[in-house]
């Protein structure tokens, strides 16, 4: 085999985004069918190749639930596809332009919205996500370069391959998509220090994979590394609301991102809500507890809270709960621990949640809702392709737009400047 | 004197930050108001401390350029208040929501406007930057860390002056606006370290000072490293249009970025346009000229062009000449040279106009109009704090909007996730 040259993929993914730049929507929704019914139609030899990741997996003793990511069925693929189908439903931004206005020399201006232009992405072991980031991408009018997890690398080689077959015959540069055949890990070394030809660098995985990437990057990068986020059950709040909220936010799905980790409590609550939290939680999944002073009193077996445990992200059934003597008191707990990922108020009073959407800057701030619905998906921006929670560029659940920014254009008759 | 402690002032920014971005844009406009009138009435100080850089920069040997950039007079002084007055008048971005829309769940979802947090800018000497920055910060809600020259070290710190007594008249934290008294380089690698503290650089000079910004931040920068802007005479081009374009847009102020750097012109209109473009740019400010082995024959004293003179920033009465064969390749050289600036086309023909609209991505791309209209005030941005070139966050001019990013909003009433 002949040794890998990260730039030369890289410059080949900037001479192909020129390419993708230009399709148009009728083009890329045309291509993206294609390769949905591909996936498709190529299932058994995706799975062939599949098992042998999960072999390899296998022999290498990962762990069940990683083997369990890794795995791809029949079902698993039609679900590809069928994301895939989502996607082409989804409004393309590429195009559109924003508030064409006059100025008084008569130009008209307005800023045009654009592909970022190339777009890495790193990731762990899901299989799926080199078909989905793959399919935003081209919708976006992006190339992408891919590199998934070495343990996937047979089955993200496959699906690759599908890719390249669909974009030859369509007759676009088939480098608008690349899958990195090597895994080692220099050559993600390599690949952050493209800065000529790669726009952005998105992470998705653990948090040390992030900053990782964060730390050597000399291309700008989407950063998300934790998700701490809040629920702040406020003097004035509607104590059924307030349960059922609490429940769904931690108990659900607790290994997701925006799940909760922090209970904050307004002390003048706190003695009718906390003995209604304390049994919804032990019912629903027998959450472990870390309660501050005040709150210990009202749950069994609970542990005292230390300030690690106001800035864990427990991702399981944990949780930490503290009373607080105001709202302030919240809005500074918050403001002291925050990942800036998502905080919740549940509150009837219509000032108290006006003053936490406008005070707490976290990407995504709620009133009576759970943290749960911090996803793209859930958003309303249709697939969601990370999560930032840095504030430059995008912040927050990320969807085609923030692979896109603008460009002014301006339409003259011959204006010069005097 | 104490140890300058770099971390602490960007801690204190920090904690200003909160209070900056909860002004209301009363409280905002008044702030800046008053800033404009102590200004004026601390003018009689602030010459007096910059004359004292005056001096030193003298006795340094500095250029009479750079010293002229240096120097505040009572006029000057004026025009900084003038423009801080401008930036009261334009129209306060924070707390904008943007589509709130309504989902399936009867929740409530919308992106709201809010500051960046904390902008630290490194610039070099002017020192009316210190002033304009800082009122555009304080506008778009963040607080900000201002590192300018050494050289202007006594006028900032008297401007700082001023700026902190308004701040303490206000009853609003001073540490809103930050001035680094230290002159030292070590104290921007410092600086630059700050990541969980300062959410944007922002660094305004020479191709050095962007680099090393850009080389050695932990904190994302906007990057501009610089602008060759090229000019494609299509064959369809109204020459007079043509003419005026070229000559306002390479002699008006060829030190500015969105000045010209290379002429293209279709192979079928040169012989039309090249004596003229010859003689104009001669009468205008005896250009020199760079010409292709085809456009040599039209000038006089012209030399030969190389790879070099197309990769050029002159930022003098110099430019690049060449004639293409077609359109595609007028496309074709942009893209091989583009800084990603600002590219115009002369064309009377519509297609290829909206052409190059489409393919063009370069942060402000033009039909007809010069390029000098690339800039925040021309455009329409009203304060310009920077340009970008690089695709992140913004690109090309940036005013207000810039310095701001959006959060996430939810409404609901008690919505859970099934």
């Amino acid at each position: 085999m002949q040794q890998f040259n990260m730039a030369k993929m890289a410059t080949n993914a900037k001479v192909a985004s020129r390419v993708a730049a230009q399709l148009t929507t009728i083009e890329k929704n045309a291509l993206l069918n294609s390769i949905a019914d591909a996936i498709e139609s190529n299932s058994d030899q995706i799975i062939k190749e599949n098992s042998k990741d999960i072999e390899a997996g296998r022999e290498k003793g990962l762990a069940e639930a990683m083997l369990d990511r890794l795995l791809l069925t029949e079902q698993g693929i039609k679900d590809i596809s069928s994301a895939i189908r989502e996607i082409v439903a989804l409004t393309d931004p590429v195009g559109d332009i924003a508030n064409l206005s006059l100025r008084p020399n008569g130009m008209q201006v307005g800023k045009m919205r654009i592909p970022l232009g190339v777009i890495a992405m790193i990731y762990e072991a899901r299989p799926n996500v080199t078909a989905e980031a793959a399919a935003l991408c081209i919708k976006s009018g992006n190339a992408v370069i891919l590199r998934g997890g070495s343990e996937a690398i047979h089955s993200n080689l496959a699906l690759a391959n599908c890719l390249h077959q669909v974009l030859t015959e369509h007759g676009v540069d088939k480098n608008v998509v690349s899958v990195i055949p090597d895994t080692s890990r220099s050559v993600i070394e390599q690949l952050l220090k493209q800065s000529d030809t790669i726009d952005l660098v998105i992470p998705r995985g653990g948090e040390g994979l992030i900053r990782y990437v964060s730390e050597n990057s000399r291309i700008p990068v989407i950063q998300h590394f934790k998700g701490v986020c809040h629920l702040f059950i406020d003097k004035y709040a509607d104590l059924n609301k307030a349960i059922n909220i609490l429940v769904n936010g931690k108990t659900r799905r607790p290994s997701a991102c925006n799940s909760l980790e922090t209970l904050l409590v307004h002390k003048d609550i706190a003695d009718e809500f906390l003995p209604l939290a304390a049994k919804a939680l032990a019912d629903a999944a027998n959450v472990k507890i870390h309660a501050c002073e005040k709150s210990l009193p009202y749950f069994n077996n609970a542990e005292q809270a230390t300030d690690d445990d106001y800035h864990a992200e427990y991702l399981a059934q944990e949780i930490a709960v503290k009373v607080v003597d105001s709202y302030d008191d919240a809005v500074a707990h918050i403001n002291a621990f925050t990942s800036d990922h998502t905080e919740v108020i549940v509150t009837q009073d219509t000032s108290r949640a006006q003053q936490f959407i406008r005070q707490i800057n976290s990407s995504v701030v709620m009133v009576n809702a759970s943290s749960r619905f911090s996803d793209g998906n859930q958003l309303g921006l249709g697939s969601e392709i990370g999560i930032s929670t840095d504030k430059l560029h995008a912040y927050g659940p990320m969807g085609l737009e923030s692979l896109t920014t603008e460009k002014f254009v301006v339409y003259g008759d011959g204006q010069i400047r005097e």
